[in-house]
């Protein structure tokens, strides 16, 4: 990653400030306001603003609840309560702010989840930067053969080499004809002065998917949590994953009992159907159990034993 | 408004916060910050926390525009631009949170807003307050005949008496009852010690709908707009509309210069159908006009006139 | 549950309609479109119009993955997939539109789901229906001692009594004052030729929260399964698990398949946090395991030794 | 537009389906269900499904508004009035589904609008057709000088070729590069026997904006007139205008009196500031006016002539 020089003044100017207020303020994440963490080779994220705290969920559970509370004694036991119980609006009452560089293919994952505010830079008002994702390559995997969605073995050399090879050509061609049709420079010079450039929400159709744009992104802390359950999870892209993995340590600065219960019952916890968790009670009681008697499909088995951590030949 | 002593230490400790934060703060808006201000005879909003002011919408919409919003040189400039083409996704990046105590009537008209955070006071878990909204004579009225959900003339002097005393004397015995059934009274003191009190989820079925609830509300800059648009708004029901008029005064003070371009853009501004403005620009070129050759019904005919103001015979 | 003649006869006309069309349809659901199934004492649920069935869910899953999705041979491996691994998209590719008749106390819990569409008959236009909700005594318990929103035990015949009288006598007397206020009965008639009535806006406010309202409320699938999942759900509040159970036979005629996987994984299924996960895994495993060592707390083992139905003191 | 054998198989298997519904239908719209439109050089939309039709809206008003309805005699003069004051909940009852293919650079503008249903061809779990956008010549516009998102004049003969040339050459080119790095044909077929390819989450990066993608988009009728509104509006991309003014046209097959009053109130409508409107009453009374003394910028003074087709100088 590498700031321009406006950028680094920007946030240094806005690291300096030192307002006074009478809302809720969380030192951890204060610390951390503005940085630009960055994320693969050209993105970054950044917290730019946020609002209410742990004390602000409990606050509005015990409006909700009145005088009922009184018998969950600490924050702590209300917050793990909740969401053991998946009780959901609490947690929309504090809201964060991310600032976000990322390569369009991965915005376009991002995109999905919608009980988000977003602004993106615009394409069609402005000139895309010259910047695209090229993994490194320990990230340069082959297709998954059991998985469709997955990725398998790493690439050898000269197969990693090839490929990063293209992807690199492709990208800087595909981005040279931009400004070729543009007849403008990324750094705003003028190609051809004598022409006239195709219009931007043209030009750009031409920019691979690895090209980097950026966005402003705002979110409650319910639904950052079910980004983050998703995104940050084994089974994600591993590069909306590095993404997932910086605002998780976020998550972790600035609601740090929040994390803590979202760790234990979200992001750790498992879940059983009702015929999964017979099988697991007949387990226990040492009952015969099956597949053919479990009424579970092959694939259901698998993944239960896969989840329980269970030793099929056991049991 | 009688705040509970608890209220008043709590809203005072909460107001006697000094936290420094790198986030941009709101000098006018926190000097209101927590306070609670009466609405109608038991009803209060509070300001209780939010996120970003009219700078922060100038900021996302540069990141979508990039140098494109050079041109516009001003922040008030660009923020009024966006007002005027309905551009919404930069007002997003604002949000407030109020703490409402409001009748439950003119709580079912305000939930139908959906876009928004929610949490209320559960009549499940606790016995809600003893008090009731009881309107002031001057806002008994009687109803509209041209208006099927308007009010018209205001009550006489007895036949207001009557409606008042109605309204307290059912209020207050069906409260009674509610207690009776609790075998609880408000003040948490059991009735009959050797007796069981019936479920509060059931209980609370017996209350009129002019009892008071509160709930903790947070919404986002545009949001809120379209709401007071609809609710300051003067077909509004009075009772909601009390609400909405200190909710614009804390606009206001939150984003100054989005609220000025609100006011003219939205409360201020009128909408003329196609036909509409064909018979403005008539008018306009001394052209013959007529309801006949304009192809509007007589309705809005007559809604366009009182529109524009125009006196209808002059045409 | 009566019907009034006009309700009756649009329903059979409703009913007689024999349209040819090229969409999707499902015979079990045509069998009872429209009909309005009773709930408690003067409610309704009809299901009025639908859109797609469990073929809908499988063709937009399809075109999301491709060939990708042939390796899950048939729809309902395909769904049960997507159910246990909590794709949403595909089952917000149907939608069903309601009508139901319900008491305003269940109307104001049920609208906390937001993501639904609703019209609500309007007491600022209209006069509310003289019909209250007046549980059955096998429904009057009281409150619960150990669950700060649950029911206990059924009240006895006496209280049961007094309570029922006291909320009839209630309902009635305030929506005869509301007749009159309004200065109009319920039937159109008006009470006193030579005065003007109240409002309607206003005189509402004098109702009891068990009067009845109506509307149409309209959802996709997988807004419908989080709606069933919460309020079918033994800890609903009886009197919305009531529709809820009549629109979980609704679901189960309109698509099989993925009512059968709802069961199954949601209304079945069990989740384990990541504690007791380990604490399961001991037991299996026979290793020593206690509430100390398990890092839960008592309520939390509670909780997990109820879910698993395992038996505390064997452990 | 060339459509594969199995889609078109699918399609006319889908329009021969004769089933019989007690829905309400809509003759025209079913005579065009399933069928393709073809939309810019690859792309389509279809309808494939549908709820309700223009008295699904009357209905829902109806059952808000009881008996307060029976003042607007016809369902189209209830339908103009809701339109007109902005009602927006009736409209919602009403539900559409497209199956549409476009542009990626497109669907990036499209997914903005974000209350609507989604599910997106994945490029993660398979292999994008080899189609890509290659604009008309006569679509070929250069950057507007007046407008930062906007297009200016045609580009000329040879300037044309040689954009459509960049565009065409390094569209095959990266597609042909995403086939050599999953070592496999957008056919299906291996490339070299003897290697692994990279995983397609991956190869998908390569791509060009262009690309063409596929989704079925489902949202309520209210949504869709938003989305119309903007998109088929004459500042919005020709790309997406494309895709609008097809949509429109089902829009008045399914909806015609809804669609007429859009068209009037919502396409045609022009909108007035307070101080616009203040300038339009003073030029009706024949009153001095200037742009210093009405308060607008020169911006805004000219969108105000511009709006009522004014001439300038005249005033």
């Amino acid at each position: 990653m590498k700031l321009t020089e406006q950028q680094i003044k920007e946030i240094k100017d806005q690291q300096s400030q030192k307002n006074e207020t009478k809302r809720v303020t969380v030192r951890e994440l204060e610390d951390i306001l503005y940085e630009a963490f960055p994320v693969l080779d050209h993105g970054f994220v950044r917290v730019v603003d946020y609002m209410g705290d742990d004390t602000s969920i409990v606050q509005s559970a015990r409006v909700s609840y009145g005088k009922g509370t009184k018998q969950v004694s600490t924050d702590e036991g209300l917050i793990r309560y909740l969401m053991r119980h998946w009780h959901s609006t609490p947690f929309e009452m504090c809201e964060i702010k991310y600032h976000v560089k990322l390569p369009i293919f991965i915005a376009r994952q991002w995109i999905r989840h919608r009980t988000a505010n977003v602004n993106e830079y615009s394409a069609r008002y402005s000139i895309l930067d010259k910047e695209f994702y090229l993994p490194k390559a320990e990230n340069l995997a082959a297709q998954s053969k059991s998985n469709r969605q997955g990725r398998g073995e790493i690439l050898e050399g000269e197969k990693a080499k090839k490929v990063l090879n293209l992807l690199k050509n492709d990208a800087e061609r595909t981005y040279q004809n931009y400004e070729t049709m543009l007849n403008e420079k990324y750094d705003g010079s003028t190609i051809d002065k004598n022409s006239v450039g195709l219009a931007r929400e043209l030009a750009r159709m031409n920019l691979t998917l690895n090209t980097y744009t950026q966005w402003y992104w705002k979110t409650d802390l319910l639904n950052l949590m079910n980004f983050l359950r998703l995104r940050a999870d084994k089974h994600a892209q591993y590069e909306i994953r590095a993404y997932a993995d910086i605002m998780l340590s976020t998550l972790k600065k600035w609601v740090p009992i929040t994390y803590s219960a979202f760790i234990d019952y979200r992001v750790g916890g498992v879940e059983l159907s009702s015929k999964g968790k017979i099988v697991i009670q007949k387990i226990i009681n040492n009952q015969n159990i099956s597949i053919e008697s479990s009424g579970l499909s092959k694939r259901e088995w698998n993944e239960l034993m896969d989840t329980m951590e269970l030793d099929d030949r056991k049991v």
